[in-house]
């Protein structure tokens, strides 16, 4: 067997049902022209395992970029052992059971060659991916697109374009922003005015190109509201060439840019995903994405200017502090456009998503529970990942439906359905 | 069966033999002149229903009050549906199965015309408000009563007046507050002096009248602080002749007569309930009921002053924010005079009353835990809401008392028993 | 049986294997000269029975310190049922059953004479703390010790030595400090150069005396930074004078003490057990040990400099607030030098310890999580509260590892005794 099935009969009948399902996925950070890993560098250079291995004692040089991956994934090996009681260490089993055939418990110095040469795929391109695809049951699956990614080289329909927002309104001032936007749009960027038209550009021609969804992620401290267009304007023309800015100047830009946005979005009718909570760098000396954290000292209450005044936007949300949950509860019961949308980095292992799916599913509207995105750099992770997340569905709807409120198993997967399957699908199509 | 019982064997038989005493419920907002509801639509007006729908993307306007009731209750019915995973659903269907005789699973356009009927009770009156009264098993329910409420027409030992101080606290800058001051007690309400003199005679006529209690919702900025007299003096008359005030002023007139009506409870000796988080209107488009939120930093820390001062009144406290629980419990853990009162609006569904109930059975001296009220706008709703929460607590008990401890079942129903019933008629009592 | 093993099967045969094992003791606040209870009010005077009887209506004066222990005891044992329910009562009647052949459910004034004779030890001295000793199976307790403890008369391997020192970097200012610092150093501390001095004379006699810890707790509003020696400098010698000082004063005198206690601990390489949280006497009327609480308003993301600046030493961390109990788990998961360290104080009971402890167990490599200490004033502590974590984690593991993941027993002991033992032992051991 090369996932598990939950212990408890009812979870598992559901679970099994769902085992069955295609996979809509709504967010990950899938190389549309590389989604397969060629080999198992691929698998283990993704973040939490470099992270961990280096937070229990592993030197960051032990998995240096000039390492050659076979190097790098010995390296690895060896100290997987402090990991291994970990979730993201069972999807890493589960992808080697899955995909490489692998039969053992761990992954050790003394399997590691044999697993990395049945995961070299290096050879086989293309046909990789598909086979990868076609046993994960992908039905699609949203990329994080940069905004001068040209979208050109695959089937949109599958691989569906994202528009990320995060370095036109954190990285504005920096001189490749501007340039890579002059370049993209073809426009003479130098103020807000000609800002605003590259922007909307790049919206057309992402939704041109199939993009379902904007998407962004914000600090904690990040206050959006409308600001007067007067005092944004000689901000952004000032970090359009390079001057020098003061922090609230940097915040304004931060705000005028991100209000711009949103307005695209609802001209546009694109969903706006709000990944709310990291701050980046907060250990500089960390492996390449293990470097981010949080303040929890964050809420939703920032957000009220920005839900109320685009009420025809839908705002799929994210938070990171796991704490911050319930108040997701609150106000995508409350607020028609925001929507909780699954279970994310730091957030997203089984006690945390088990405490916030039970309070989604028994306060917010069905149709409004976005279930679950593997947030995956590499197509390997989508099934252990959703497999991960569909095993608490199973026990949760058991305990919480079934047990607790007396419904048929049927009415559960009904349920499972809308949650991983149909809300996606209908929160992020596009109508004409 | 019109109620679910717990599956668990051991938290069922718990549960039914909850199910079989009184409720004696602290907290509703039922009318008693018109306590139980006349037809279906005051059950389906409730904000949780019309919020949810709301949410789930039914326009405002098909709740609108200018429809007939009927009209209400059928657009309702027609959105149901994307609601009926949540537990404020589970409410309504017991109801309709309790009151009315429903045997269905989920209420729908095809059914509800016959609900309508059955639930149909504009000719019974009081007839109707006794039989819900009796059917629930009630003992006593404290209602929220305005200051100007003349709490006459009643058996104020079954309705049992409570004193609302939100108008006075958080609005006397608006003309309708002092106006209805004046007119309630005769008192011409010019300065602080009157102002003070005013709500002296408005809880010599709540306690005369029966009332067990003072309440107040508090917005989470608010930090009670024993203000110099000298300071509050001259913003408080201002209010009083609605002249301008600045964001300071306002601030120190909400302290200066908290902190009055403070010093009434222990000169009156009344329990004063402290429902701390809602900021009002976050959602100014949302539905009646259905515009408040909160923002989730807050602490207790802020009330030390209150709490030490005051160690002669009982503060129950109910935090709105799902995450402030724990803080509740160890303040309720150390100071004599907090008592943790139930799960309150966006904290009271199965997930957070089960995590908080368990902290508070584990750390907080069992004659304090005042377990749960309704929050009721109509009668019907009490049951199907203690039900709720007598579920969560029989598998509680089942789970760490029984199973955890190896309790027999009587100690645990005489737990159940102080939780339920005796601490919060100890707590509500008023000595001579 | 004296202890309460778990009810679920697989848990059960967990937890009697680790019952079995040795327990090593990280944090204490035992008395090396006095470790075991002479008599059963050093027992039930421990905070948690004093101040909780006195949240449920004791008045304080009742635990007074000029009244006999014999009174003492019998006024507690009076008020002992209201609490009955707690998780803390649960420790002492496991205290009772397990070192003083008590049989009853319950301690009440009936029953409290012959419990009280039959744990009055004070004829047997260090006889009956080796009994105490022998029966818990310790295999070493850490104490806290002042900065002036001469570390003199007992086994420094089975009494570890761990340096407290809140009241160098709290307490500065007051002149018992600077008076202490000049006896216990023998230097003429004056300025900031003598105290750094003196500092560094505390740390070699701690280290020469086998000390494997230096250890603080800190209010949550204190944020380390390196501040400039210029800076410090100044307040510094103002306070060892004990002249006035303004609020950013002490403030930076704080700041720079701490910091100047950190480059200690890397050079001495001591562990810094950091316990995050407590704000003192908020609640001056209760009773000894019980006036302290916290603002749950607390961030890691404030310590980040700290962790980053001094990667060489091991910060073993307990936050106070249990909501901040997921930020821990980021940080642990990211930080190589962060280390979750057990429950603490407020979140030192089953329902947060079991959320905490799953979240570890998924999401922190297993080599750095230190699972449990005892806070214990008494050696009888000791083990009913090792026990209860004991029983938490046996459940969690037969939960999410045996049942959730397909584990073996032998892998799940394997884990458990990495968190129980080995990881506290290596992570306190101190290397030539």
């Amino acid at each position: 067997m090369t996932t598990i099935a939950p212990h408890d009969p009812a979870a598992r009948e559901l679970f099994d049902e769902m085992a069955r399902w295609p996979i809509y996925d709504p967010h990950s950070h899938i190389d549309a022209h590389r989604p397969a890993a060629r080999n198992l560098d691929e698998v283990l250079g993704y973040h939490y395992y470099t992270e961990l291995a280096h937070s229990a004692g592993m030197p960051a040089a032990k998995v240096a970029p000039e390492l050659s991956p076979a190097v790098r994934v010995r390296n690895l090996a060896e100290n997987l052992h402090s990991l291994d009681n970990t979730i993201q260490y069972s999807w890493l089993i589960e992808i080697a059971r899955t995909f490489h055939g692998f039969a053992d418990d761990r992954i050790t110095p003394d399997n590691i060659g044999t697993l990395y040469d049945r995961a070299d795929h290096s050879q086989d391109g293309a046909a990789w991916d598909q086979k990868v695809w076609d046993r994960t049951n992908l039905e699609a699956i949203f990329l994080t697109n940069d905004f001068d990614d040209p979208l050109d080289g695959w089937d949109t329909r599958r691989y569906v374009p994202c528009l990320r927002t995060d370095d036109l309104v954190l990285k504005l001032h920096e001189p490749s922003t501007v340039e890579r936007l002059r370049r993209s749009t073809g426009l003479d960027v130098q103020d807000y005015a000609t800002l605003r038209e590259a922007i909307g550009v790049l919206f057309g021609r992402f939704v041109a190109k199939g993009a379902r969804a904007c998407a962004i992620s914000l600090p904690p401290d990040f206050v959006p509201h409308k600001g007067t267009p007067l005092r944004g304007v000689t901000p952004v023309r000032r970090a359009l060439h390079q001057m020098d800015l003061r922090p609230d100047e940097h915040d304004e830009i931060r705000k005028v840019v991100f209000w711009t946005i949103a307005e695209f979005c609802a001209e546009f009718r694109l969903p706006f995903d709000l990944m709310i909570g990291p701050i980046r760098n907060v250990y500089p000396a960390g492996v390449a994405g293990g470097r981010d954290l949080f303040d929890r000292r964050v809420s939703l209450h920032d957000y009220r200017e920005l839900f109320n005044h685009f009420s025809g936007v839908t705002f799929p949300v994210s938070t990171l502090s796991p704490d911050a949950g319930p108040e997701l509860v609150a106000y995508s019961w409350i607020f028609p456009n925001v929507v909780p949308l699954g279970h994310w980095w730091y957030s997203n292992i089984p006690a945390y998503i088990a405490d916030d799916l039970r309070a989604r599913l028994q306060a917010v509207p069905k149709s409004k529970v976005v279930g679950y995105y593997s947030d995956a750099y590499k197509l390997e992770f989508v099934l252990p990942k959703f497999n991960m997340f569909r095993r608490v569905l199973a026990e949760t709807l058991a305990a919480e439906c079934l047990r607790g409120q007396g419904w048929s198993a049927d009415r559960a997967l009904e349920l499972a359905k809308m949650v991983l399957i149909d809300n996606p699908r209908r929160v992020f199509r596009r109508e004409a």
